[in-house]
């Protein structure tokens, strides 16, 4: 089968050369930087639990396309169960992982891509859909890691592509020829770049006739020239330097910006060039499709915001107290309101024209807006259950230290039969769960903000029919 | 097939001669009394839509216990698509009734009940199972209505039925012979006990060795010697009287307390009897069918609240306006939490040794639980959006009135194109959906209180399995 | 003093003869008629209450206008202790009364309309503030109520008062003469005009030169000619008719459309007349005031449902529950809410020119949006606390009719020490603090919905200097 | 007058040598660690502004005690005015300083402390109140900063101090001598210990007779000998060693553990040891007080989320967005709660005997109640309005990069008028707000956590007053 083991995989990041800078510096073989590390072990989790009796069966799947067992991150949607065992996936992983693991921005852009592609062919002649296929085959023969690239830095937000006072504020065609197409702009967090083999680029949103040269979609590898990786900052990035008072002990996220300084894709990678009509149906595609992958995985860290407090009431000693419960049932209902939400739009789904199955987008941008919104109000109450040590928690050097160390380890100890390590290594991983920045700002703004979700729930739902419903229930009859 | 035609339905009432009363007076043929009779019409309406070509899809189902097509509020949930169907059934009649329609309790007792029987035969070697089935097949064969008998009057909370002052305060056998049991006690809360044919009643709670003749459950016929139903009031009853002002042209829904005084209950009909401890199972089982049927109907309703904001706004001139159409989403977000959860619920339920299915309980209780809790939030936000018309409307007797009648007709009016008698028939509805006290308790309380609902996703959420997760991610390890 | 009693205020609505219409029937000395005579009762509480020892601490203060001691109900805010007496008199009223007393329109129209009165004084030259003094002159020697005329009918809300297809959709002149100005229009909403003895109208929007003619500002008779009230319809209405199962046993509220059918007001009474640069402000001022008077009297009411919840749950056997605390605590919360920012905002009230005091309209704007959206979450669980029993009550007649009547008696007991009458005259006015249009729609729609009251936070809200902190904090230095 | 400058602060640091930690190396002359310098900083400025002609009107007040005017500070609260003035200066000083300025909890503690001091000596004979007296005349002179010790490290929280199995997880007497007394335990989130010159230390909860021991209060100097300041971790810690990227660009906050490894405390210094019926009323009236404070401090900060908010719509182009002005008004909403609830509890606080004014507890704790739950929200609305660059920002090592700076100046830009680098200092300045744990932790459980304020309101509101209301309006009389 074309499921790649855990060692292939850190074999393959070796392969490869990307453009990386990290705080300033320009890095080598970023796969290894300790900053980095702790992400990429994310992703090589992925490849290992594929290769467990119990992780197949999230994992892995067969496909038509191939005639292979692969990845479900590489596999086209072709129905509704297969939309189902997305979520269940990211589901699992996350409970195992307890981040992101970077994978599903790929999963999700070829589907919305492919969808497109064929509709454009269709109107237009084009052959975007054969060329998405064979992509597809050697991403799946290869089990390669993608992740896609959505979001612009956008400049002044009030203006369009091409109204913009700097024309390279969407990522755009610059030149052009027989060979391929010459690309310049910069796309902002860019969820494991540099965990990955290819990047899958999407435009970030509707496009007129007069922005269509920003009305583009292609792949390249992420070690393609002119591709720079710049890793920027996260809140708690420090702790991974030293190793100590990580929280989560092996995983950890990071989503980098990427700048396009010209780089060249050659046609057979171009899935989009120019029919600006297809620009604004792809990344809505990719959108209701992203915010239903969040609803498996983002369930699963609200599992582990549930778990982690109900196990700190334990180590408190406040263990079945009243008012915990009603705040961990609080918790559960946001979570599986989330999950809820995208297990339904799973089972709602339709198929389009290629195949590929749809989500409903009503319930899968319903599922967001609660992660975008109440999820926030789910690690408040984490905090809230485990009391004030989230904060101000001395370090592992400290505890170290021969002299306030036994101290530290007398005066931080909670119920008896907890070691106060143990102790400690919770809050610790709650400080990770509620304080990270790009997990949390993930939770709001990852495939579109709340407002978009607002958006296209309004624009889903037939309101018309609602208004028809009430009308016949009133008696009102429209002259 | 055993679906009967809505004629038949209003004649199957006529032969039946029940014990009632309404507000203070003894009433013959209450299905006809004008209190009545718009909830009878929403029964009705479950019949008619029935032998419609759109309504079988919903409605009719076969039975393998028959081998006839039936209609699903008569059969048992034997698949995950069975559950699904009849979310999907609920929400359908919803758009089209816009209140209870009252058949959903005795199709979730039958399961419920179903469930325990098996087992207590299987422990005990009773012969409950096999006497439901036979009841089943007549109620599948005449098509007919059962209401389910839940919730005791309780008398003081804080004791158990035993303990109670009053033995009474909780249904339980007070006779028995060869031939049955008499049973004594109250009940309120019988959704529709005036417009079905037989009930279905089942312990309203856990039961202990001492509250043994407490742990009854049977069925009887509607107009059963003894049973008295008392019809209550409601905030909008007196609409009913006039005929006019309605807000729902057409259908209502009550509630009446229903009494034992002292009623035979021929062997056949006893479902359970003195076994204990599967008085609690068979309540819970109907708990979360109840709550995952309100994910059907409640958010059919919940349609109903964001499209008559939406035409409110529409009349009042205020279409697309941008905080108008926020509030919009948010209801829709709630609305589609409730469905989203049921449907979710449904997808994972699973089979019991009866071959019934069981939904998902912590899913199904959530989706309840934003029933409970939010969905008088939507309410809210149809009253804001619709405007302060909704209180304080002259009456309809106000705009026939020939002096008055036409300056309010001239003042009332809102959009040119609406005539101002469309707009107030619009706000009459939004009234009773707002205002309709036995909707709006049973959101809250119907099914079992939010509370209710906290407790059984607690006892059903895995918290130890979510604690070893995080141990796990936080390297902790048991010693 | 000029304080009357509670015989005078009856005899003086004897000498008035207003036009009204009750549910389409022309009513003469509609005082006295069932459905309003519980409305009346309230205003007749306030009197009552002004002379009683521990009352006149509250409603009574000195006039310097008249040199006497007069009610705050119809007294100029003078200072931060004026205000801050209104809302503590209104919270007292609240506690006795439980609904709607009626007289606070009126007393912050005065108000309103002073302030600008004297400021168009100053600029145009007019007389309107000496005119205002005059009739305020006599409003306090004859303890008179006076409602005030603020929300017009508006029709097509997309539309200004000149662009209306109906011009009369907005209160305006049409017509004027040396004695005095004729108007036409029609008000919705108008609380308690049939227990007052004049009203105060004041526009309802800021206007703009083509509105001139709607920019008017007057007061009348209550009786005066062409003026005629509507009743309209509350949910509850029909329990008044019956006198039995009111829940508040003594007091309801009402709110009739007014019509002025061409009605003459003589100039001594008129206020303002084609000054639109000033209609704008003083409905604003209004909606200060009113929403700050809302702070006193909903957080007393606020204080009922607490009472009645803690109540429902002693006299259900569940005193003392934790979960019942916790929604207690909850309820608190809101409520205290409302009323420490309305306190706040008397604090932080700054004069005018004119010597009347304004309140705070970032701080009364709060309390109100606590009202207007998380007061309706405080209901929800006031009847989550009490039970399902707040719907399906028998009646009052069942409870009589001697065959139900005991059964009735002895089923719906709770605990021991508390008489079953006494357990249903709680869950009656349960159902009345819940269901009760008229008090709930004004919760969310008096003095302006919720939406107005974020755009006048906003407006009045500093957000200029708020960035000008953060800049400095971000050393952040404008070029 | 007895009102430090700056300087002189900076001086006084310099004479005094606690035992510090920081990440596990002992550190001289904390003051000047880079760690912590940006924290002293804080402390600082209250000196330098309350030497301003604007900060003293906030910061300084005539002291009966000394008949000088010395910072309010160090000052009892001898009236509602007094009350409202702390409230006052705290929103001022957050509005310039941007997170804790750390002088709150020492102030709290001296009122807390001095009304239970003085009834102890009223029941007991003790001398509590004139050394406490004494004490405050030398802070008073000196403009000291005074930090209170509250929160034990409290080991089994279900267990009692006298039950842990370690008898040190409550500060407690392990000795005394006709000097004084010796105490042994640890302390957490000491908020600013290592600014201040002396600490004053509070029972954690009440206690019993079995308890007495722990029954104790006292003052100590910072750097009294035994005493160990243990730094502890924030989540953002690493910005300040590099003294880039710091968000708020001068100023931070921190809160060391601190051990008592037996220290001595003379007589003069003790104000409570062994009644043991004062220690609760001690704490809660700290806490009282303390969420009163909150009130003032995290309003401020309040203003700076809708500002920093606000800033970065205009910096995006997205000045007047209808949904973002709708974001910024349900911020102002909570954040105006947090205040108003503050202010009326000032306005309705009451003396106690020893003429120090209390707060209203059920407003002081409702005010932070909305800080506690509601308070999290406004930062996601934050981050909602900022947008996704809260996270993943390229370093401001990344910006000065010869090669990556240019083209990250170019990329990151919002609207014209507006360099990259004031744009970025605005996002960094958000991450601080929003991800810094310190603060974060303390809104949720600084001054005790939600649960407490809600027992707190339930405890002080008279709900039996509530059901009286509440009987009478229901005609409900008492047998």
């Amino acid at each position: 089968m074309a499921v790649k083991h855990v060692d292939e995989y850190y074999e393959s990041l070796n392969t490869m050369n990307p453009t990386a800078y990290i705080l300033g510096e320009k890095v080598d073989q970023p796969y290894k930087h300790p900053m980095i590390k702790q992400m990429v072990a994310g992703v090589a989790e992925t490849y290992r639990l594929a290769n467990t009796s119990e992780g197949k069966k999230y994992l892995v799947a067969k496909s038509d396309l191939i005639d292979e067992e692969v990845s479900r991150f590489v596999k086209f949607y072709k129905s509704n169960d297969d939309l189902l065992a997305k979520v269940r996936m990211l589901k699992y992983l996350s409970h195992n992982i307890g981040t992101c693991f970077m994978r599903c921005t790929g999963m999700d852009a070829m589907n919305a891509v492919g969808i497109e592609a064929y509709r454009c062919d269709a109107e237009h002649g084009t052959s975007y859909w054969p060329r998405l296929l064979e992509f597809m085959k050697k991403v799946q023969r290869n089990d390669f890691v993608v992740f896609s690239g959505v979001t612009d830095v956008k400049g002044d937000r009030s203006l369009r592509p091409s109204q913009q006072k700097d024309p390279d504020m969407y990522v755009h065609v610059v030149d052009r020829n027989e060979e391929g197409i010459v690309v310049r702009g910069a796309k902002v967090h860019q969820t494991g770049s540099l965990c990955s083999h290819w990047g899958l680029i999407v435009p970030t949103r509707e496009m007129r006739e007069a922005d269509k040269d920003y009305a583009v979609c292609f792949a390249l590898p992420t070690d393609a020239k002119g591709l720079i990786h710049v890793y920027g900052r996260g809140t708690l990035e420090a702790r991974s330097l030293e190793d100590i008072d990580l929280g989560n002990a092996r995983f950890s996220k990071f989503a980098p910006m990427i700048i396009f300084d010209d780089v060249f894709i050659p046609w057979d990678n171009v899935f989009l060039c120019g029919e600006h009509e297809f620009a604004g149906a792809m990344v809505r595609n990719f959108g209701n499709y992203h915010r239903h992958s969040h609803g498996g995985c983002k369930c699963g860290v609200g599992d582990l915001f549930i778990g982690a407090a109900a196990l700190a009431a334990d180590y408190n000693g406040l263990k079945k107290v009243s008012h915990i419960n009603n705040k961990l049932a609080e918790m559960m209902k946001i979570v599986q309101a989330i999950y809820g939400c995208s297990i339904a739009a799973s089972v709602e789904g339709k198929p389009t024209e290629s195949g590929i199955y749809n989500v409903d987008p009503v319930l899968s941008n319903t599922s967001k807006l609660f992660e975008g919104k109440d999820l926030h109000e789910v690690i408040r109450m984490m905090i809230e259950i485990a009391g004030g040590e989230v904060a101000d928690l001395p370090s592992d050097r400290d505890m170290e230290n021969p002299v306030i160390g036994p101290m530290l380890k007398k005066y931080l100890k909670g119920v008896d039969n907890v070691s106060t390590e143990d102790r400690i290594r919770l809050f610790r991983l709650i400080e990770k769960l509620a304080f990270e920045s790009r997990d949390i700002v993930s939770n709001i703004h990852g495939a579109g903000s709340p407002e978009t979700h607002r958006m296209t729930m309004l624009r889903n739902a037939d309101l018309e029919q609602k208004k028809e419903f009430v009308k016949k229930i009133a008696k009102i009859v429209d002259q």
